[in-house]
C-alpha cells in the first residue's frame, strides 16, 4: 500500500490508516469518526487554543524536509504556542491537504513523525480532515501540501502567561540557545538538490555532530512545554512568547503589547554552537543574523527582579534546560542591542507566520 | 487600501483590518494578538470541536463563488458539524492561506461573509493566521485560497448527539429540503465564465426567485444550529449527522456507525422546489442525483417512536423548519430506496470532505 499515490488508495483507506494508530484517553467521550469531537475540559481550568498552517513552499520545502520533520513540526509549532501560555496541551485536530500523487508511504512519514511527538506530550488527536489539493492541470505543479493543526491546552486562571505584562525593570531571559534552527535551515538548504521534484527527502539516522545538531534544531523544535508550564505555577514571568520568527521579533511583540522598550546584551544572548562560527565564514554579521532567524522554538519571558526565588525553583525544576538573562525590559519604548561597539537598533524579526 | 494586493499592504495590516473588527464577550480571556486564545468552558458543559478546510479549486470556484460566500460556508460547514452534534457553537479559530496577488477587498468580502454568520450565531473568531500560498515561479498558476475554520461549541454530557445510536424500528427524518445545493451549484457553474482568470465573482442582490434560491443554498447554507439543538435538549434523536456529501453518504455513515440498514421512501423525500424539474430536463436520473448531491448541510436523525413526544416539541420550537419522516432504520444492514417500481439500493454519495 506505501508505494501507491494518495489518490490511488482515497481518502477513505487514508483517514481509517490514521485512526487505527490514535489511542484516546478517557475524557475524550467522541474520537475521530462522527461530526465533531467532544471532550470534557479539565476541571478548574480554562480552554487555550491555537492554529497555526504548515504550507509546501512557504514554511518548509520537501526537496530538504523528511515528512517526519513536517509532521513534527507542525504539532510543535502550536505546541509550542501553548507552551508560551503556560498551557499543558491536550489534544489536537489535524487538517491535511495532499496532492494527489503523494505516496501514502509519505502521509505515514508525516503521521509518524507528528504521534511521535504527540505521544511525547500526551497529546490526543481527536479528529481533522483530509481533501485533495487542486492541480487545475496537468501542465501546473501540483498542488501545495499543507497541514494545519489546532491544539487545544488547559490553564488555570492564575497562571496565564500574556505577551502584555512587561513592566519597566523586568529582567528579560531565553530558554536554550539561539540561531541554531536558522544555521540548520541552511545547511540543509545548500546541501540539498534543489533541481529536481520534491521526494521523500532524507531520514535522520547519522549520529549528530555539530552540523546534524543545528539541523535537528530546524528539523525537530522541542517546545517548551514543561518550562511554559513551570513559569506558569512558580508565577515567575510578567510576560511570556515563543520565539518562531526570531529573536528580534519576539521581543518586539513583547515590548509592543506591554508598551515598554527592551535592551538586550548581545554578549549575553546564548547562541547555539556553531552558529557564530557559520555566520563568521560567510561573512555575515552574526548579531543580525542571530537575532532574525527564525524557527528556534524557545520561549523569551520576563520576570521582575524580586521573582529571583520563583525563577530558582522553576530554573531547578527544569532540569538541564538553560534559562538565561539576555536583557531588562525599559520604559522607553525602544528595542535595542547593547553591544562593545555600542547601543543598536534591533533588527526586524523575518515575518513568516502572522496570528490573528 | 481594498484595491491593493495581499502582498502589497502585508500580512500584518491584513490581520489588523480583521481583528479591528471583531468583538470578544467576557468569556474570552485572552483573544486575538497573543501566542493562543484562551477561554473559559461553559459551567458544566463538555467541549465540542471540529475543523473542515475549504480549498480553492476542490471545495469553491472563484469564477462563480463569491468571496462572502467563501467565507460564509467556510464557518457554516464547521458548525453545521458543531450542530450535528446537538452543540451550541461558541467560537472559531480562522486559518486563511492566501495567494499573494489577491485583492485586499476579496479578503475584506471573504471576512464579511464569515463575520455576518459569526454574528447570527455568536460566535467569537477568537484567533487564527494568516499565510500566503506558494508560487513556485511566475510561469506557474497562482496558489489555491484555502480557509480552514476551527469551531468550537459546548454540550451538556447527556445532550450529545452522534452518528452510532440508531436501532432497528427507528424512524429516519431529514430537516429542510433536500438536493438545492447541488443543483445550484449546476446552475452557478452553467452561468459562469469558466474562460477566464478567478475574479472577484458577482455578490447577490437580485430578489431570490427560484434558480437564486437555489444557487442561495448551496453560497450560504444555513447549519442547522437551532434544530441541532432542540434535538438535543428534547433528546429526541438516537442519532444524527449533517448533509455535506448528499443524503445517501449521510444515511450510510450513520447506518455504518450504528450497525444497522436504512430504508428511504422515495416519495418521502423533501426535494427543494425546482430539484426534481431541473434533473428531469436534463434527462437525468431525479432519485439518483438527489440523493447523491451534497452541500445541504441539512440535518439527518434517527427517533424512537415512542419518543413522538419529544418529537413534536422539537417541531413546535423549531418554527417553520420542515422536519420529514423519510425512512425506518432496519435490523438488517442493507440501504435502499423503496421506490414506485421497487426497491434500490443506495447509490454512493460524493465525496468530497474526508473527516478524521
Amino acid at each position: 500500500v506505501s508505494s501507491r499515490t494518495v489518490s490511488e488508495i482515497g481518502e477513505h483507506a487514508l483517514i481509517s490508516r490514521i485512526t487505527a494508530r490514535l489511542a484516546m484517553p478517557s475524557w475524550v467521550l467522541v474520537g475521530p469518526g462522527d461530526d465533531a469531537a467532544v471532550i470534557r475540559p479539565e476541571r478548574g481550568a480554562l480552554d487555550v487554543l491555537t492554529t497555526d498552517a504548515l504550507v509546501e513552499g512557504v514554511h518548509f520545502d520537501r526537496r530538504f524536509v523528511p515528512p517526519g520533520a513536517i509532521g513534527h513540526r507542525a504539532l510543535a509549532v502550536n505546541i509550542s504556542d501553548l507552551a508560551a501560555m503556560g498551557a499543558a496541551p491536550r489534544a489536537a485536530l489535524l487538517s491535511l491537504v495532499l496532492p494527489d500523487q503523494l505516496e501514502v508511504a509519505v502521509v505515514d512519514a508525516v503521521v509518524d513523525g507528528l504521534l511521535a511527538l504527540a505521544e511525547r506530550h500526551r497529546v490526543a488527536i481527536i479528529g481533522g480532515n483530509i481533501t485533495r489539493s487542486p492541480r487545475p492541470d496537468a501542465s501546473q505543479a501540483p498542488g501545495p501540501m499543507m497541514i494545519d493543526v489546532t491544539a487545544i491546552g488547559s490553564v488555570r486562571p492564575r497562571r496565564i502567561l500574556t505577551r502584555g505584562g512587561a513592566r519597566p525593570g523586568d529582567d528579560v531571559f531565553v530558554t536554550g540557545t539561539i540561531g541554531g534552527a536558522a544555521v540548520g535551515l541552511n545547511m540543509l538548504r545548500s546541501g540539498a538538490d534543489l533541481t529536481g521534484p520534491p521526494g521523500r527527502g532524507p531520514e535522520w539516522s547519522a549520529p549528530l555532530d555539530g552540523s546534524a545538531k543545528l539541523q535537528e534544531k530546524y528539523l525537530r523544535p522541542e517546545p517548551r512545554v514543561r518550562a511554559g508550564l513551570l513559569l506558569g505555577r512558580n508565577r515567575a514571568a510578567s510576560a511570556c512568547i515563543d520565539l518562531s520568527d526570531g529573536l528580534a521579533d519576539g521581543l518586539r511583540q513583547i515590548a509592543v503589547a506591554s508598551g515598554v522598550g527592551i535592551t538586550v546584551d548581545e554578549a549575553a544572548i546564548p547562541l547555539a554552537d556553531g552558529v557564530a562560527e557559520f555566520y563568521r565564514n560567510r561573512g555575515t554579521d552574526v548579531l543580525c543574523a542571530a537575532l532574525a532567524g527564525g524557527d528556534d522554538y524557545e520561549l523569551v519571558f520576563t520576570a521582575r527582579p524580586a521573582w529571583r526565588g520563583r525563577l530558582k525553583a522553576v530554573r531547578s525544576q527544569a532540569g538541564d534546560l538553560p534559562i538565561t538573562k539576555i536583557g531588562v525590559v525599559t520604559r522607553e519604548t525602544r528595542l535595542s542591542v547593547r553591544t562593545a561597539s555600542g547601543d543598536r537598533d534591533l533588527p526586524a524579526g523575518f515575518e513568516h507566520f502572522r496570528s490573528i
